[in-house]
């Protein structure tokens, strides 16, 4: 990381908590507190923020699309938990456990309300682009995420079906950061399409680190509950890419983990993750991920702006890709 | 109802009928389709064509935003009948329990989402004022149904507090719905307060009509479980109002009532039931909707236009006043 990322993340915070939250009715707006309090990496406004300055533009006013857009991204954890069943986020109970399912139901509704709100307090100028832009991402990332909760229950997801949905469910809301940025600061059509595909490509990569990670990560670090998709049955790269390369055996041993016939779920994640481990699919995921990346990469150089004011943008992406949370 | 009115109710059907839904995932977007065909009484999107009209603008500009609020109330609706564990909606099992919680939480983000891109489908000289109500409106109907679920659970509302509750849970929408339909036309700023004035008056008189009706209404026409706020322990305006006039033998009963000591759940119905008839609060609650009608009433008049421009919006007042369902 470099300073100028680290003081635009520190004002994302700084931002995210002098949100002016009304304190009633607290049963709605104490779990928002909770839930932005938590914090995450912010990457996603910083994307906003940093497209905006790759332009040249002015990065106060990609401020408020910036927080809307990072407010979106926790109202979709909110709703996700829930549905995922998932207990803890960033080292913290999760709102439908530290309250209930009707709270982060509700919680959840308002925080997207306020989510579109701010991504609204842009520029008269652009504000029409903007909310295009910006409403056709949240339909997108509803899809996702159903197609997500319905791969849970089929035995089969191909991998190209399986990219389809993280590309709506992940990829589409950097996508839509970066282009939101870029609005703002005046890029023309050609260069905000070309930001739109390189966030694409790099949420993709983002993606596969996740699937990664939720597996060979530190749950320190990481946050979340280690093998989480294992236990949840999600259909991630690995396990696509698993399926398809191991013998008879580890074939059985996979679609009988992921059809509820192991019911230790530690159990159940440490054959998994040998299966994995024999089937080296830990490089192959990384080799992967790093080829998301390098064409992410290709649509940035399309961008016609000298290299120096794409220097902080290629910092970020790096960093994503080096990850460890 | 008048042939305008009628007229405007098909066209607003047929625009329903013809929003281009997604096939797939189906398992977002089936849910959705069902909740819009289920109908309902168009009521919001009826109040922006004719807000439009009386101030003689063109009602196909008021179109889109008008579906985008009727869109957001099936939201709220599906989310709601989650939260309230409510079995039936108009006369059809409700999406959560015709397929489960989770669709009907990511189902209702989406036509949530669906909302606010047809909201933002105005010409672009109103886009700023039309969202800036909307995204205000949606805010304090999340905070209306916060404060519905925390009556719940207290044993004491008084009459301020619900009033307050049911101004943001139901009527803050169809006065959004007028003003929108007022500034797409052009009305001035005083108009267009006192647009949203008069349809949040009537709001709330529309709300203490539904309170009513749950208790006294004919469970076919009113297409609800009779006696569900009852069931559900809703401090509504009547049970309000029969608490502070009961005698102490009353008082106890409805306490008791209210608080699980009475397990039936039809018993317990015919019990408060009996307390109401007794008080005579079926009158009363006539009456007090009334009041609020009146005023509305004044509000309309105090928008500088000729009778005649006003004449639908009357028909429609008069008629929510009437309505059995």
């Amino acid at each position: 990381m470099n300073t100028f990322i680290e003081d635009h993340l520190r004002l994302i915070s700084s931002e995210i908590e002098n949100i002016p939250l009304e304190s009633e009715p607290a049963g709605l707006y104490e779990p928002v507190a909770y839930c932005l309090k938590n914090g995450g990496k912010r990457i996603r406004p910083l994307m906003t923020l940093l497209a905006c300055d790759m332009f040249d533009g002015d990065m106060k006013l990609a401020m408020p699309p910036a927080i809307g857009l990072e407010l979106f991204h926790n109202f979709t954890l909110m709703h996700d938990d829930i549905m995922d069943n998932a207990p803890v986020r960033r080292n913290q109970p999760t709102v439908h456990k530290q309250w209930n399912p009707n709270t982060a139901i509700l919680s959840g509704d308002v925080l997207f309300a306020l989510a579109c709100r701010y991504v609204g307090m842009v520029p008269d100028s652009v504000l029409r682009p903007v909310m295009d832009i910006y409403h056709q991402t949240v339909i997108e990332v509803c899809e996702g995420q159903q197609y997500d909760m319905d791969f849970e229950s089929r035995q089969v997801v191909n991998v190209e079906e399986y990219i389809e949905m993280i590309r709506l469910k992940t990829a589409v809301l950097p996508a839509a950061c970066l282009q939101i940025g870029a609005i703002v600061a005046g890029a023309n059509d050609e260069d905000s399409r070309n930001i739109y595909g390189f966030g694409e490509l790099l949420g993709l990569a983002f993606q596969l680190r996740d699937d990664w990670l939720d597996v060979f990560g530190d749950r320190e670090a990481f946050g979340k509950q280690t093998g989480g998709d294992i236990i949840a049955n999600k259909k991630t790269w690995l396990y696509i890419h698993a399926l398809s390369l191991g013998n008879t055996a580890q074939k059985t041993l996979l679609l009988d983990a992921f059809s509820g016939k192991i019911h230790d779920d530690q159990e159940k994640v440490n054959l998994v993750k040998g299966v994995y481990h024999d089937l080296d699919i830990h490089h192959m995921a990384l080799d992967a991920m790093r080829a998301y990346y390098d064409k992410a990469m290709e649509r940035l150089t399309q961008i016609d702006l000298p290299p120096k004011r794409k220097e902080h943008m290629i910092v970020l992406a790096d960093m994503l890709m080096k990850r460890e949370k």
